[in-house]
């Protein structure tokens, strides 16, 4: 058995992450967070200054639960998908029991009968909370670029 | 010399494929694959529906190399060029012999005189065969996200 | 602390690189370089043909970061941003002072009130200088696929 290294368990986490969302088996989405925890999507200008409020907010699992219910109800995801790309993760501070990470991010966005875009380029903030060889999102600050971010994403990033 | 995991091993892999084909080295190509294989291009629509039929299909590398001898002959990569991006490598399954891996993909064409586009995004659904430290795929089903796809395209995925 | 393969430092590296330029650190990009080194930009075109001259050059750090200077001057960077993804490097050579490698790059370009773009996509050709643990670019050719890009491009790739 491998022994990974912290930079290769993020990795791994990261990579998971986005297959969970790309593949639309979006249950298990919430499972990537701990319980108390903060996900949030906002633009690089509110990020810039300090804003908190963004495109979208949560502070429990359970509220992320509810959201791809609420998505799920909507079948919004029928009509289209996502595709996310990441670069490699910068650790950036950690302790035994946290880390702290940036990892950027390129979503294309494929509507069927449509063309496939360009929708989102950012960085995931992160803080990750470490559990024996297991890791939980304490925080992800999604910080879209672009300001022209569509309001009305409901598919998590 | 450096101990590879057989993550990284397959990060190898897929970084060479990728750079075989963007670097014009087709006639390399075939190389990457096992004489008894399955090379498949298809779309996600198809996939999930357990259609086999797809854009592209070969079962041994000998039909991979008259490919690239008819794409030469048509001349098409003169004209355009294939810019891969992937994401890192999930490992699905794993025995002795054999790992069964998900890979995410953007590609960009790039036509001269043009501007560069989205061309493509997806996944690699793969099953390599291990021999030694050396890995070959034994089958590699590209399912792209859009069905949308270029149905002439000649350049392999 | 673990260690780190050449493979791992290089990533890591590059990951340090393009954090630098899309977080508008650019004052501390010329520290990625050595101080005689080879900075340059140019199209897969002339760097096939052969052609040294590029969209941009320069030859030792203070160069680079007499460049840096005149973008903030010009106040470039207030209007627009880049994201880099990076694919995984590949190494091509290396002995004990140096290494070369190649590594697959996409840009988008975020202007604000606009949409983000395809900026570029291309190939990062470099050698670099081993110091201990510690890496510095001796030589970067970045190799743009397209030849219709932006020649008044200002901030680095």
């Amino acid at each position: 058995m491998e022994k990974l290294s912290l930079r290769e368990q993020v990795q791994i986490f990261q990579t998971a992450y986005v297959r969970c969302i790309d593949s639309n088996m979006l249950e298990q989405w919430p499972d990537f967070f701990a319980e108390q925890c903060l996900y949030s999507v906002t633009t690089a200008e509110n990020f810039r200054a300090g804003l908190a409020a963004g495109l979208m907010w949560a502070n429990t699992r359970a509220m992320l639960h509810d959201r791809i219910s609420a998505l799920r109800h909507a079948n919004v995801y029928e009509r289209q998908a996502y595709r996310h790309i990441l670069g490699q993760s910068s650790l950036i501070a950690q302790d035994d029991v946290q880390v702290q990470c940036e990892t950027p991010f390129l979503v294309a966005r494929i509507v069927q009968e449509d063309v496939t875009s360009l929708f989102a380029t950012g960085v995931y903030h992160d803080v990750f909370e470490l559990k024996g060889d297991k890791l939980l999102l304490r925080k992800r600050i999604v910080v879209c670029d672009s300001s022209r971010i569509d309001t009305l994403l409901a598919i998590p990033l």
